[in-house]
């Protein structure tokens, strides 16, 4: 630990001048000043798989990094900790801004701790970069989570699109999972795309509601409610019980006009006042048995194998996207065709053939 | 008409020997024998604003060919009629086997050409290519409407992906309205993706559901529920009429647990007999409802100008994937790094990374 805390220091105090190619152990040991810079692969891995959560937390830098250098390091020690993951389960919980999020994740990590888990909090947030990461502000609010010993919180990545930041995430949870980490709960705000970038990463997918919000129209975006294994209708408590128990008929209604599932998982709604502390531990009850019945019908692990396809085929089929589209004449004459076909000039097929053809 | 009979009988006879290339008017009456085998640019689009069926089925079936010769030309006569587009309104008509399609469309489409509309009858659905055209079983079916001059009903071309079947269809509404229908009907079967494409050419989108069919679940995917504009809860007649109206309060609603639409439309629930003529015209108050309201505050507009910057974006994306996908050494490694995900070996990024410096 006193030495890892060492490496943190220098690493954040010297990171301009880092040499990251010396990882041979005699070179190491001779040029000490050096030595303190930065940990090798070798060091970070083993320090990762003995739960260390400074290695842990450098290495996450290093997958945050744009240096290429990092980026090559960042992959050769996920690589390494691939064969250590996968004994877990991840969590989405989305929710708009103000439906107590925070408070329900701080609860809900806290039981999950006394009962023996070990909890890592991620987000994806593509917004933090404009609001200097609010999961940092979460951070602050969930001061006891913080301080618990079987719990890791690690703000989204900032300054970064929602690709970038969801490929991140996907990497932390590996090098989460292989620090020991063994349910991931990976947060998100319920207003853009990052809902399904999230539905893409997790087994369960949670989605906190209010009680008493009149319509329950929350600004929720189009097909989240669609995505939920469970509605958790929150701050049911004080005057807002029956209400929160209306909303819960209300929702089992609606639920059931949808289709079954793939996972022939019938989503679920339950209430609970994350204040209060009550109704948390009826959550984790309900994603267990979740877990036991997609494990019995082999569909947990399906879904896992479909959302690294998934992950391929997306980061693939963006990469060809942003290769054409950055092209100077693309962008000038992509204008222009659009331009004609709004004044009915060309249809949209012949000037894509136009501009592929370029 | 009798000339461009000949030209139909013509062209269904001699394909194999077709010269596309003759379009001067000398040359074409020195040669009468060549004059018709095909007519030229000019008068097909002379004949579709003229408003003649045949000349318009004849355009068609150049934008369904896949002659590279054809495939000019068409795109020669959709260029010439895009002027005369976008008098109209463009509904889509959706919902599974047996809620009563084909009767539902009849019936409708005869109500309209009884208030003085001219109709065209279109589809997208991939998969008659193997049921050889499901629609044509449809056109059989729909008689009356066959028999109607104001009128038109065309299958959705065969053989082809949705992506192909999509663009000829968004092709072939441009004739259409050039040749002066002015309501647009475009039918889909609600089990696949065809709704999104549907949805994506069309102002108005119809889902049709079947009345006192228990708990509604009627295999409906994921997510059309909520890119409808109406729900008409069809054979709401007899002993289905209680039922039926039972639903209409079920679905007003779930439907009213989302969020607003961008259109600012909130979709409404009906009830129709399409067998007994009842409830037919106040759909179409309906759709005019929204036409009105959307026209207002210029959505309808708005919505005309996205779809074409989608389709535009969407062609020059799957074309993007097709040539990088279908590259014999991608579809080799493609494989080998699936397998290397599977067994935890690599990441989808890594994996992704790696296909693309191939």
């Amino acid at each position: 630990m006193a030495n890892s805390k060492k490496h943190k220091s220098a690493l954040s105090e010297k990171e301009g001048v880092l040499q990251t190619d010396i990882t041979d152990g005699l070179a190491i040991s001779k040029i000490k000043t050096k030595r303190k810079l930065q940990p090798s692969v070798e060091e970070l891995v083993s320090g990762i798989l003995s739960q260390d959560i400074s290695s842990l937390s450098r290495a996450i830098t290093l997958i945050e990094s744009t240096n290429a250098n990092h980026t090559k390091k960042a992959n050769d020690i996920i690589k390494r900790c691939l064969p250590h993951t996968n004994k877990s389960i991840r969590v989405g919980i989305t929710g708009v801004p103000g439906v107590g999020k925070s408070t329900f994740i701080e609860v809900f990590g806290k039981y999950l701790t006394s009962i023996g888990k070990k909890v890592a909090v991620l987000a994806v947030d593509p917004s933090s970069s404009i609001t200097k990461g609010s999961i940092l502000g979460d951070k602050t609010r969930m001061e006891d989570l913080v301080k618990d010993k079987h719990a890791y919180i690690r703000p989204s990545a900032s300054g970064e699109s929602l690709g970038g930041v969801a490929r991140k995430t996907r990497e932390t949870i590996i090098l989460c999972e292989a620090a020991g980490f063994d349910t991931i709960l990976i947060e998100t705000v319920g207003v853009g795309q990052s809902e399904t970038a999230v539905h893409s990463m997790v087994d369960f997918f949670l989605l906190l509601k209010l009680a008493g919000a009149g319509d329950e129209l929350q600004g929720i975006k189009r097909g989240i409610i669609e995505m939920a294994d469970a509605i958790v209708i929150n701050k049911a408590d004080g005057d807002n019980i029956k209400r929160a128990k209306i909303a819960k008929v209300e929702f089992n209604r609606a639920l059931h006009l949808y289709p079954e599932k793939d996972s022939a998982w019938q989503p679920k709604v339950s209430i609970c006042s994350a204040l209060y502390n009550e109704g948390v531990s009826d959550i984790w009850e309900m994603i267990m048995s979740y877990y036991d019945m997609t494990s019995k019908n082999k569909y947990f692990e399906f879904k896992r194998n479909e959302q690294n396809k998934y992950w391929l085929l997306q980061t693939i089929n963006e990469r060809l996207k942003s290769d054409f589209f950055n092209q100077p004449t693309i962008k000038k004459e992509l204008e222009k065709q659009l331009q004609l076909i709004e004044n009915n000039k060309t249809t949209p097929f012949v000037a894509a053939d136009y501009l592929l053809n370029l």
